[in-house]
Formats: C-alpha cells, sequence, structure tokens
C-alpha cells in the first residue's frame, strides 16, 4: 500500500476546518467541499507548514461528482492508496420553517446530503478503509458529524432532522457492518453553537467557553480515531458546559 | 365541511388493509396504493358490506401522481371534505445486502418512500386534518408505521432503516408542530412478522399467535385514533409475546 | 381456579383511582394505598354501584406489609384466585432541589417506592399472572406507570428520577421474561400534569383540555390490557397535546 | 487549594485499576474498595514508580464507611484539598436468575451499589470537583462506569439493570446541574467483556482483542478528563470490533 491519506467531506470554518489542521499532523489530507472559498486558506495553510493537503470541489450528493473526486484522489495518491480516516462533515441548509410552507426542494436538501451524500460517501471510502486495515497503525475510522437533531425532531424541523436520524441510522448500520472488518465507524452529536466568525456575536453574554469549540471536536474525533480495536466508541455527544441540553 | 373521511396510503394485505376495513366502519375510506391488485377486492368488500371506499393508484413518492390523488379524492367528496384520519402505511423496498453491494437506487428506495413519500402525504394530508379539527368527534390523525428498523440500525439494513429513522423523526417533529393545532400525530413500531397469507409458513413452530395480528394493529390505531387531545400518545410498538425483542 | 381480580397499587384522586373504576367495571379490584383516605370513598362508590371493591393500607416498599396485604386478597377471593391485571401506580415524594442539599432518606424516597416496591409488588402478583393466563379473556397484565422523568434526568431531579429510570428498567426486563409466559407487561409515560383537584389553578390559561385526563389514561391502560398476545405494546407515552415535549 | 487529588471508587483488575494507574500519571490517586487486596498490589506499584496512590477499605453504600473514607482523604491530603477527578465504578453483584427466584436481598444489591452508593459517592465528592474547578487545568470529572445492562433490561437482569439505569439517570441529573458549575459529568457504557485474569478463557475463539481492554478504557476516561469545558461528552459507549451490539 501506498499511502494512507485522510479525507474530510465538509469543509469549512469550523469542524472540517478544524479536523482538517488535526489530522494533517498524520497523514496527507483531502478537502471536499462544493465551494473552494472554504477550503482554499486551509489548503495552503497545510502545505505551507510543510504538511500535505489536496482541495477538490464536490457536490457530495451527486454520483457523478464524487466519483470524480475520489478518481483525482486516486491520481494524486496512486491506485493504491489507503484512507486511515474519512470524516463525513457535511450538512444540507439548516431549514427552520413552518412544515406546510416548506417546498419539497427544501425537504429534500436535508436528505440529500446527510442520506444520498453519505451513502455516496461512504461506499466510495470504505473500500479504502477496509483495505487500510491491515496497514494502519489505528483502526481506519469512518466519523459522521451529526447535530442536536440527530436525536430530536423539534417542530419546523422535519427537513434538517429527518436528514439527521437517516445519517445516524446508516452509521450505526455500518459500524454494526465493518467494525467486524477493522473499521471503526462513529457518530458525533454536536449540541450546541460552533465558535466560528459567523457565530461571533452569539451568546456573548454566557461567556467565552459558552459555544463549542471546533478544535475541541477535532480533539475528539482523533481520540476516536486512536481508539484500539479492542474498545471502540460508537457514539459520542458534545456540548459546551452552559448547554441546556 | 360536507365530509370527513380517512385516507390510507400503503394498502395490501397487511396493516394497511386491516386499518382500512377498521375506519371503515366509520369513515369512508380512500385506499392509496401504487397497484390496484392491492385494493381492488378491499373497496369491492367494504362498499358491497355497506361501506363507502375508493382506490387511487398512486406512486406515494411522486409529487405529480399524489396531487392528482388528492385532487380525485376532492371531486369525489367536495372541495371542503375534511380528514379524520391519514394513515402512512407505505414503505420501500425490504432490501438487505451487504453495503457495498448497494446499488445508488437499492439504498434510495428506502428514502424515497419513507422520507419524500411521507413528506408528500403529510403535506397533501395535514391541511385537511387541521380544517377537520374542529368538527371531528376525535382529533384528527396522522399516523405513521414504523418497524424494528425505526430505532435500530442493523448491518446491511442501510436503506431500509434510513428510511424508517427518517420517518420516525418526521413524524415526532409533526407531533410537536401540530399537537397544538388539534392534530393527533403519532408513530408505530411494528416489531416482529405480521400474518398475512406471505408468511403463512413463517415460525409455525412457534404456534399460532406468534405473528402479529393485522387486525391488532388496526385495532390498536383505532385506540389512538379516538384518544381525547387531552391524553395523546406519540408512540407505540408492537410486538407478538414470544417475540426477542 | 375461583376469580379473576384486579389489583392497583397508589391509589389516589387521579391515575390509580380512574384506572379502579375502569378495571371494575370488569374484575373485582383490589385498591393499594399507604393511607385508607386515599381509597375509602372509591371502594364505597364502586361497591354501591354494583362492582366489587376493597382497599387495603399499605407500604408498598415494606415487604411484610405487601405480604400481609397479598394474604388478606388471598382470603377475600380463595387461595386460587388469579389476576387479570395487577397496576403499579405508586411514586415516591416527588423532590426537586440543588443535589447537595438532598438528605440521604430523601434521595432513597424514589428508589424505595420504584425500585423495592415495585420489585416487591411484581413479585407478589406475577405468579397470579402467569397462572391466570390460560384463564383469562385478555393476556393478564402488569402495568407500570412512568413519567418524563423516566426517560429525562432534569437537574435537581435525582431522586425521582433515578426511581422512576428503575422502574422502568425493571418493566422492560420483566416484558422480555414474562412475554413468552402469556403476561402482557407494559409501561406508560405520562408526560404533563394530571387533571385533579389539586392541580386545578395549574394551566389554566392554557384551556380546559391542557392538562392530562385521568380517565384517558385509564382508557389507555384498558386498551393494553385487551390487546392480543399477537399484539401487544411495551411502552406508551400520554401527554396533553399543548405538551412542549 | 493545597492540592488536586484523583479518586477512584471500586478498585480491581479491571476498570478501576487501569484508571487508577492513569490517573496516577497526572495525580495522587486514593482507590477505594471493600477489600483491600484489590488495592494493596496496586498501591505498592503506584508509589513504588513515583507516583502517590493511597487505598481506603470502604463500603460504597454504607454512609458511615463513605464519610470515613473521605475524611481519611482529607487527613491524608489537608482540609483543603480538591479533587480533579471521581471515578465511580463500583457495581453491585451481577445476578443472573429467573425473577421470582430472586431474593429481596439480590435484587437490592444492584441499586445498593448503583443508587444509593453512587449518590453518597456524588454528594461526597461534588463539593471537592466544585471547589478545585477554578485551580484545575481539566475540568474536574465526575465519570460513572456504565453496561450494557444501562440502556438494555435484559431477562432475569432486574438486579443489574435496575442499579445501572438508575446511575445513568444520576449521571445525566448531575451533568445538567453540575455542568454550568464548571464540573464535567459523564457516563461510560462498557458493552462487552474486559480483559482480566478472570476472563482469560472467554472469547479465545474471537481472537486476542475480542474482549475490551482496560486500559482502553482508562484512555478514553483520561480523554473525556482533558476535554475543555467548551466541549463536554456527557456520554460514550465503548465495546469490541467484534461486538455483537
Amino acid at each position: 500500500m501506498s499511502k494512507l491519506v485522510a479525507v474530510i467531506a465538509g469543509v469549512g470554518p469550523g469542524t472540517g476546518g478544524a479536523v482538517a489542521r488535526k489530522f494533517a499532523s498524520a497523514y496527507p489530507v483531502v478537502l471536499l467541499a462544493r465551494n473552494p472559498d472554504n477550503y482554499n486558506d486551509l489548503v495552503k495553510d497545510i502545505n505551507g507548514a510543510g504538511g500535505k493537503a489536496i482541495g477538490i470541489s464536490t457536490d457530495i450528493a451527486d454520483a457523478g461528482s464524487v466519483r470524480a473526486a475520489f478518481d483525482k484522489i486516486g491520481s494524486e495518491f496512486g491506485g493504491d492508496y489507503g484512507l486511515a480516516a474519512a470524516i463525513f462533515n457535511a450538512s444540507g441548509r439548516f431549514v427552520r420553517k413552518p412544515f406546510l410552507e416548506l417546498s419539497e426542494d427544501e425537504f429534500n436538501a436535508g436528505l440529500d446530503v446527510s442520506g444520498k451524500g453519505a451513502f455516496l460517501f461512504a461506499q466510495a471510502t470504505l473500500p479504502r478503509l477496509v483495505s487500510a486495515a491491515p496497514h494502519s497503525k489505528h483502526p481506519p475510522s469512518l466519523v459522521f458529524t451529526g447535530a442536536t437533531a440527530s436525536v430530536k425532531a423539534n417542530a419546523q424541523m422535519a427537513s434538517f432532522a429527518t436528514g439527521k436520524w437517516a445519517l445516524r441510522a446508516l452509521s450505526q448500520s455500518l459500524a454494526k457492518e465493518f467494525g467486524p472488518q477493522g473499521v471503526h465507524v462513529s457518530h458525533a452529536i454536536i449540541d450546541g453553537v460552533i465558535d466560528i466568525p459567523r457565530t461571533k456575536e452569539w451568546l456573548k453574554e454566557a461567556g467565552p467557553d459558552a459555544k463549542i469549540s471546533a478544535d475541541g471536536i477535532a480533539d475528539a474525533y482523533w481520540n476516536l480515531h486512536t481508539q484500539p480495536r479492542s474498545t471502540l466508541t460508537w457514539e459520542i455527544d458534545i456540548r459546551p458546559f452552559v448547554e441546556k441540553w
């Protein structure tokens, strides 16, 4: 096997970017996002700091786009590259509106990314995760990012919640099927506001650490990644100390 | 309001048919299924026994087909008909195979019916359920049929389970949004084999009532329907006494 | 078998009393409560209306008191009486206070009733439920009353929640063990305020049916009781339409 | 504050001992077990390796014994010591037998340790965890060890499961109350067989890492301990890759 690589789908200013930086200290990383603005600076930073990163513009819910992305990864790292980690951090648009005002497209937004997109990503990465198992220091990891809406479906949240519940189901089914094949599948329930530039003004009165640290999430994902296969966690939840649950 | 009607999507030899017969004793019933063979005899039986039933061939995952079906209901019962009950009993194909052998279409089968189909059905019925609330003896009911796979995502069950988890999320979100509007939204986890001709030879050694009675499910749905709005159940599970859980 | 009887532990102005009245229309009922004031009028009413009821002052968390109560039931109905239904509706004191201010006795209040008390009640009733199975029209029923706190453990609710979670565990374990023996064990999550004299002034602004109807709960328990053994529900939740979940 | 200490209740050859060794690299550790044989060698090892450990024979379900233990900790570390971590790893006897054969004492075994014992431990440690918050590098941690039986109550497991469900409720209630006070409360579902001398011959055919590593659990607890208060996990599950769930 020529190389072990980590691929992160859904890179941006929050979790995806922090995870990319964290995993870049151990592996070459591939960053997928629809909009290259979401990874360009990060790719530059990682490469500039002595790591190795490439970004690929990808529509994760489109089979052709996903196929093209993984073809490109193959050209870059050789046909026999393996995956040490695959992180699915993409999310459909967060739509909150009265159910009867949802258009069909708005409703499908959640399931397109968290259902179909996660399926495409899992099918593209699992063969390389399985094949990497005998060569990887840590069990190869497939991590899915969930949210409060993965376990609670609130009023007016039908689009986001149906996608996130479907994603959690996918994660659980894959954990059971691929655990015995040496792949560590896990799911993280991110329950709170993540501290990124866009949320700078939110929750200010609650104090400087009332928002979830993206680097803290990345550390948690790294800790999942380094668990031995005798001792695997399927699911963690993450929230700031002030969260009301 | 001219009339209170019950509509059942996903009618066949099991739950859907039994629910149709049960609710036909109180309301005219509309039976939706893709294949008219699934409702023709039932329609005849109900009408022959002094009830009122119509069947409409419908692809529940297709917006145009669902719209056409509800147009037809309007022509039949008058533009101001209300819905006393809407039962979503449709299910995608039950596909069980290794994840890496699933085609995109096979995976989507679950989400198409249980995600998109349930969305279309809920959007088509909720306005008529809400408007019926002041006129209906019992809180108008929207019931979704789930399965073991609604709460457990087993290996090789990614298609079915993602659909069923999404359906449960939809049901919970709608229960919270439409409860205060007087509509009773509920979800039933059918956890076992239903006793229908196709399963005649299954579980024989476990005895004559080791399979779930479709009429028993219909009774349970009727009991949900007749709860007063002060005392609503969102979720029930149903299994035979021999089920291993 | 001389007689099928129903026994209800935890009788008072709410659920217990309503359940007693409901089941008294089918069976002689035995009402257990520590304080006879909680059942005296009800016993009189039921007997006066042509039913059959006896009340027995019982400390459900005390083995000797429970034994004495069931000895008395035996003297009343004959040594070979069977139980068609046993309803455990007792609850420890609802204590809400900062955890560090809880005395050991206050903390234990929840587990004494919902843990030890439920154990004693289940051990006293299950042999009579099992033996009644072949003779009872409906599968003999053992129903446990839970609360919101059965599935959510809120801050400052350690005593009540630990008891209620333990009770739910007991119910699930017994459902699995005694279902195959023909006994229907179930658990009800009562999620809201019950409409009784003490809560008359509560939630008034939310309207006349913003509180759960005790009679509605009793109907739900009766519906559980009449399920055939092919079609058993382990758990239901019950809340008013205005509940915020 | 003179000193930050870690205290572990329920020390033996598995999780408790591994956690003690792990935390001993950062803090003086206090090891509680009823039988000193369970900590004597470990205390010697840790002290011999340059760490600091004391063992105290304690019956965790007895208020007087717990009080005496914490008095002793105070004498040892000074009246103003703080707790960086408190790990509750005690468990009642694992009793598996038909429900009707359980004695009252056997049933209570689970609730005595996991209910009352956990209450006593939490009340004894929380004031020292809260007071340590401003002085501790990591948010002071209170970790509870659960099991498969914390989320599933199997047949014939009423004693163990009621205790473990109660413990999980306590953990959730405390997480909500003490998170805002800067204490990190968490719960671990250990779902599988732990690799200790007593289980040496178990699961051998499944391979050398088919049992959970106690050191792996200790690493997971340490990872929980080092989470920043912006990014706290309440619950993790842990199982070997071959576990059937």
